[in-house]
């Protein structure tokens, strides 16, 4: 089979290459239909690393899919071939410590798609276990199947602020992952999102949504902008998706007494924080790793019509264009929220 | 001035009546402009008394209001004359140990307008601690304000609730309180929300909100339609609103294991409960008590347009007609959820 | 292998009975040392049932275990030959969706240890999941191991619970489990715990214990005695180990407003409950089903010292004696908390 | 009245002083009885401020207190004179937004003793307000009452860490908070405290209480001992006690997956995190401000036995040498945890 293989760093190939692996009693064999591209793909295909992970062989991409189950195993019964579905990328040891208590994202046995050494999905056909693959309604299409993990983050974000009906919420840093939290803590049950980037194309496009306030932050300072909305109160959350280290030290001055601070973007050197201003309101932390228990969620957020993820699908390719989305996707435009990639039928 | 006056059981006039009160440093006083009639003002009308509260001396009805500040205390920092308001009708001790706990719901020496021997608010004017007196966003009409209060009741069980978002929640009885419920928990991040009843109009009221849907029991068990729903898993979170016996022995069968049921409707004496049901799910049980510090987080949904309350104003009548709208409101009409009176200017 | 088998109601053989099972390459092969009784093994002996679980067909009996491993799978790598360990009886599908979110205990498709079909441990050898296996440090005892399981019962009720430190708990009913309950209310957290029953055999074998307080509620009523130890304010939680109904309906006379009810006695039928009196506190009322994700942190608790769980065995009988064992058990001396039958060597 | 005044930084008179104030209907008039030093207290003698809190003019030092109520207002109701009673040092604004919700501590409008401008309790005679005043148990010493302070900061860590019961719990810093927090952690549910110190003789006090087990730095890396005592999982709360950059930055390795982190600790400036780490194990970060809502579960502890302070109190001297007491506070001895001074009868 067909698949875009990263080569080494830096280079790509879309050829002929064989992921291993047989279809197991609780597996099941799935035709992906649309598969979108990642910043973590791109770093990989730019940097050959993530952290500690190397690519150190040819490796198979992507990891955001959605498709039709062709095949199950013998003791799969929520899923039949025909079924629309969408994947989650990790996969636990299911009866590891981690994954007993419900927090299977944080298992140190997870094997995660496009992640060193496991191949991914951009392929047009894959092997996954029927615990981790997700129905879709007749209401989400296959493009909105494949939104699912990134806004997985998103709902992570949401659940660990613990979020109570009406909070107003604050989203720092308007990059994809930004959008999808900003949306998910506004499905989530926040009155207002007030969302704050540099970059006015990106703002423009996450404030186009009903209940989402953006600020400019080269225009005006957000701390300002905040006590505005909030009556001089703070934040209930806010939402750290920037991973910038100014954005992290002003991180107090924007909640509220009590409030929470959720960080998702991942400085990648530790960075300094003003724990004495954490500690004078008494802010709780929550901090995120992928997710877990929330593929189900997410999905029904997006059938009910909470949570329209399509506005940010900015490009849809052919498969066979695979190099040339990832080539746009390391441009990095500011008007680019989502790039996705269409398996041939 | 006139009053709204219960003189005894069954008998109302509309009046000259002096609620005594000075208007003290941390006070505001307030020109009501729109009172909303509830159930309670409705039983004291033809019972006299709800539980020990009896009435035994003419009180002044009406708890639901909305107005305009006239005068402030001299400690006064957060309102001033011409803001137009929402009041929250219980006061607590400030100091006692449940205020102290943020619990100032259950405070025994909570006082609560039109709860004997407390006089209410259908009056033209009123004295209020400013700290429970809360502003009304110029996108928040006077109608809308005082809709906060049941409003108020609907948010504490979707405080209860702990709603994580995408979750999906049912809510048994679709009087006003349930109607306030259900908009609470889609607002306050739910997917759906299947609401049931056996009155039509009421379900027909309800079901015109976007992800509301509606189960009318006498068509078909809700146990049935609450797995068709859910796929067999059951809810994630039920909503109890009818007070119905029947209603809440079923509760165990409607909820997902780890779920959780919240105790809205108030049965007069104790009622059948299903522990080992309860209990095979390990199903969590909230029980709600009036509401505190929700008022903010329920104006804010209002004025950020998640929650739209107007369809719930069935009828407005002019004070001067006070009286018959009580009797409207005890003729229960399955097409009426809210009737406001609307002060003189 | 020899096994103590219940034939059906009321008959109980000591006999060879092969049960059927190959050590899988996660599982461990274990001798069990330590066996206790438990009241459901009684109860199937004497009932042959217990709700829908029917005994149709000859089942070995004990589940609360604890030996040494002697021999191990492919891939099992926390456990070795000679290790001293107890076992968690329920087995969940691990990928279940209640697994997956860490409540395996209601995960629908558990298998528990003598509960028809599956057979018990009361036999030289059992094969059991490493994952389900725990280790036993040093200063834990065989006898102590085998009391985990009775005692994780209480943990999870202490889980469930919501402790904070020194709130004061209150148990109603001091049977095995009701003493399992206090003092793991105890260790987790409380400052005191206040335990009701109405047999002061059982009183006095829990007030012996530090930080327990006895109400012998034939003397004197528990509300007016939890009044006293908390100065009217009433208790933080109150855990409901008795099953007995008028138990029940004085529940909300007990607690603090915005207090905790745990439900763990397990009432037959349906039983009235006063709804408006939990209301009116606006209790929080959890229940629990067996345990989840507690035996690690019950085995802690016993090694360091904090719960001594050996006054709490009344008797060790040899295996040979297990019938005579059981016909004791059935006897429910007021004396007896736990029988332990020890393997032969 | 005589009372202990820091005249200017540096500079303490034990001389004349009237703390102006009145009886008001809800204060008590207390006799003080017992005053303990804090560190901070010893800090605004030693630098003349704190932060933006700076001693421009004499203030009466003390904040640490017990006594004996010798007069009451007229409203008060639950205390009366010759009761013993510690008092709680920070007096919210009652009805604050943060009052309301229960988190009086970080109420901006918060008034604490010895914090300029207000005054201390070092001094023969005390006005308060009974809310904030509480009555000790016979078994309770007035030490022990003067202790309750720098507990309930202990107290407040182990609320805000939400132990489950059975937790492993490591305190980095050994100083007086580290132990209160040590001891209030063992208390509160943990099944075994580590505690790390470079300084062997803070760790032999604190080292001294069962449960406790202490890690001497400078011999062993901390991680390392972690790894041995939970298995190499990590513990389930990190307790952050020393403020000390290198401490903060190597939190991440100490805490197992899904664990939370409390930090106490208060570094002067911005320090280095790595965030990064946090994330990787998804950990949950709580800050602490003083304490609210915790004496009463403080006393309660105190009075069942089960955290006992009267080993940390290094020494006790008479109220005319209290400057002297100060100036061994200054010195900041190894051996010293708490320094009492007693008011003259």
């Amino acid at each position: 089979m067909k698949a875009l293989v990263l080569e080494e760093k830096g280079k790509l190939s879309l050829r002929d290459f064989d992921i291993p692996g047989t279809l197991g009693p609780r597996d099941v064999r799935i035709k992906t239909h649309t598969v979108g591209i990642c910043g973590s793909d791109v770093h990989y295909y730019t940097h050959g690393k993530i952290g500690h992970f190397v690519v150190n062989a040819p490796m198979v991409l992507g990891h955001e899919a959605s498709g039709t189950v062709i095949g199950v195993g013998a003791e799969v019964t929520h899923l039949k071939p025909g079924d629309r579905v969408c994947m989650e990328p990790g996969i636990p040891d299911p009866t590891s410590r981690a994954s007993k208590l419900g927090i299977y994202n944080v298992d140190p046995a997870v094997t995660f798609w496009a992640t060193p050494p496991i191949h991914g999905c951009l392929t047009p056909e894959v092997i996954h276990p029927a615990a981790f693959t997700y129905k879709l309604p007749d209401s989400v299409s296959f493009a909105e199947g494949a939104m699912v993990e990134p806004f997985a983050i998103g709902m992570q974000a949401a659940l660990r602020a613990r979020i109570q009906p009406g909070d107003v919420a604050v989203v720092t840093g308007a990059g994809p992952i930004g959008m999808m939290v900003a949306l998910a803590a506004l499905a989530g049950g926040c009155a207002r999102v007030v969302v704050a980037d540099l970059a006015q194309p990106k703002l423009d496009i996450i404030g186009a949504y009903d209940g989402i306030e953006c600020v400019n932050i080269r225009n005006r300072p957000l701390v300002e902008a905040v006590a505005e909305v909030t009556d001089g109160w703070g934040a209930d959350i806010v939402f750290e998706c920037s991973g910038a280290a100014p954005a992290i030290l002003g991180l107090p001055a924007l909640a509220r007494p009590g409030g929470a601070i959720v960080l998702v973007g991942m400085p990648v050197d530790p960075v300094p924080v003003d724990i004495v201003g954490l500690q004078a309101k008494e802010l709780r932390i929550e901090t995120v790793f992928r997710y877990a228990n929330v593929y189900d969620r997410a999905i029904a957020l997006i059938a009910s019509g909470k949570v329209d993820l399509k506005p940010l699908i900015s490009a849809t390719l052919p498969f066979e264009d695979s190099i040339a989305a990832f080539d746009r996707a390391v441009e990095a435009r500011e008007t680019d929220v989502k790039l996705q990639i269409v398996m041939p039928e």
